[in-house]
């Protein structure tokens, strides 16, 4: 069964890509036939975006379309695989405002331009060069998401049924990414302030939404579908934050593609981190301080918040966490209003959410 | 005649004033709808869009769903009120590039964060807090002039007339944009990239696709009526850019609420710097790299440089230029393809963006 799910998962990837592939070579050859100084951007923008990621936000808006008891049909494709160009967009400013290096693996955007320039030797300064780069690539790829929705061939009915959940999405992304930065700026860390970022950054954006956008494509979305696919979606997104989350804290690099202990370097205040926090006594939050945020933060300072974090319980408290909302998320796929065909998608992908180590 | 027109220019503007500050007020409940903490975000963006700018854009695309021959009706305003949302993105995400800290003599977005940010004596690096809130806020411009554009009450008909010149208006902006900042990179100057990058900023996205938006949605945009807009608007955008770039270099910083000499200081290559460029000995082209560029130059150096622009002719061959696209204009405006109630506007405009000092 899983491994069958598995093969689907991976069937609708691959035509994914395909569309995906298809749509930047169209573009690409539109800016190069405005100037061919332009060929460094839809080559990044393409290197970015092909032959890497999980597709998590195609998969489950896929999924959507399947719980309405729809068939797949070709422009729906189109449509779902322009969500990865929106999240290029949210993970192309994302490393430029937390100043991330890497991105699976890879340099970021930023840098990449940043080193581009210092390689060829360009006027000015790098990383002013690198930033404006990141901004406007990260731009084109937000209009982009919304160029390829617009010309996957959707009927006037599917537009009209999709744009208002698509619009709403991307306010949630937007809104959800201001308060985490701004939490970074907080005295205290709060764990319903956390939650509610993990809640719209992961649950809405990731999950619900896409879930939702799919079943808007079938034109079979009834309110009390998509309740139910919110019951699903909203529990799994938050535990899919945590699991990024303890990635974050306790991730191998050599999987993850970032920096160990990133999220620490950077003092990242997550629901982990607010949990920690809590049963912390005020000695321990003092010592934590010293190493918490520290943007030279060593192995053996990483060691010593991992081992705060583990002794705190607040690891463990997570993991439990993540275990209550998949069940809850896995109750939900039982309803009678969703179609068979999607419960092996929605069961598989609940573990690639949840189980990944990347 | 004149008059009559600043008349009607004067009522657009403030319905598309009107149009922005509904919308800006439900996107703004919407925001504290989700937290309090997102009323910095929706009040910095009010306080940037209302009560200032020219509109330019909403009026070019007036003026084009006029020129078709086309009675206004509700929802076309407010579909061409959100151009200046993504103006408003375009701004704030340019003033972070440039690293400007001022805008209509207001501090830009990213210093308004960062200032926020150390009167408040939050946690964290102020201009790390500012460089993420424009990004942000730059991005939900974004998407909500597409959101306002999708929720104006447009046709089935007007929206699939109108997205595709809206998309391509978009990429060439971003476009645009890109080989603005790539050509500040460069190590010499010249004339026919500069002048590329003028006619996709200005000539283009500024003028000639508000036009054709305009047209879209009169739904009576035949071939030769785009063609005539074009003839029209691409001149005319080019000469407003080179009037922009007059006001960088000479413009009154009480007038322009920008500081002295700004394009000279960020060392923007301009046409007008190609122009005085090509007019250059080697030795003066030496000379001017002392301060051309340089982040302290101070009124002494501004004055060298504005001088050398003078006397090498580029400032009056500039102005020449600027009249013969004017007049290229204004001869495009006599076809008899151009409704008559379009005239005394597109001619009103014309004079508004090339003889205006701010």
């Amino acid at each position: 069964m899983s491994s069958q799910a598995k093969a689907a998962l991976q069937e609708i990837r691959d035509a994914v890509e395909i569309e995906l592939a298809d749509f930047l070579t169209a573009q690409s050859n539109y800016l190069t036939s405005i100037s061919s100084d332009l060929a460094p951007v839809s080559q990044a923008l393409s290197s970015f975006l092909l032959d890497s990621g999980k597709r998590l936000r195609p998969l489950f808006a896929y999924s959507g379309y399947l719980s309405a008891g729809a068939k797949v049909e070709g422009p729906v494709i189109k449509a779902i695989a322009s969500l990865e160009l929106l999240q290029a967009c949210a993970l192309i400013h994302d490393d430029l405002m937390d100043g991330s290096d890497t991105r699976r693996g890879k340099p970021s955007i930023h840098r990449h331009f940043e080193s581009m320039h210092v390689q060829d030797e360009l006027e000015g300064f790098a990383p002013a060069y690198g930033l404006a780069a990141a901004v406007l690539l990260g731009d084109l790829a937000l209009v982009w998401s919304n160029q390829m929705l617009n010309v996957a061939g959707l009927s006037s009915q599917q537009i009209h049924d999709v744009l208002p959940i698509h619009d709403e999405m991307r306010t949630e992304l937007m809104a959800g990414q201001f308060l985490d930065i701004h939490e970074q700026t907080q005295k205290t860390v709060d764990l319903d302030r956390s939650t509610k970022i993990a809640r719209y950054k992961s649950g809405k954006y990731t999950i619900e939404r896409p879930l939702h956008i799919g079943a808007a494509l079938s034109g079979k979305h009834t309110p009390e579908l998509l309740s139910v696919l919110s019951a699903y979606g909203l529990p799994l997104g938050e535990a899919f934050q945590y699991r990024d989350d303890l990635l974050g804290v306790f991730g191998d690099p050599s999987v993850t593609g970032k920096p160990a202990g990133d999220d620490l370097r950077e003092g990242k205040r997550t629901v982990l981190i607010a949990l920690t926090d809590k049963a912390s006594t005020q000695s321990m939050r003092e010592e934590s301080k010293k190493y918490f945020g520290a943007p030279d933060l060593d192995s053996r300072g990483i060691s010593i918040l991992q081992e705060m974090i583990t002794s705190s319980g607040a690891k463990e408290k997570m993991e439990f966490m993540i275990n209550e909302l998949t069940e809850q998320a896995l109750t939900a796929v039982e309803s009678e209003l969703i179609d068979e065909s999607a419960h092996p998608l929605l069961l598989e992908l609940a573990k690639i959410a949840t189980k990944r180590s990347t």
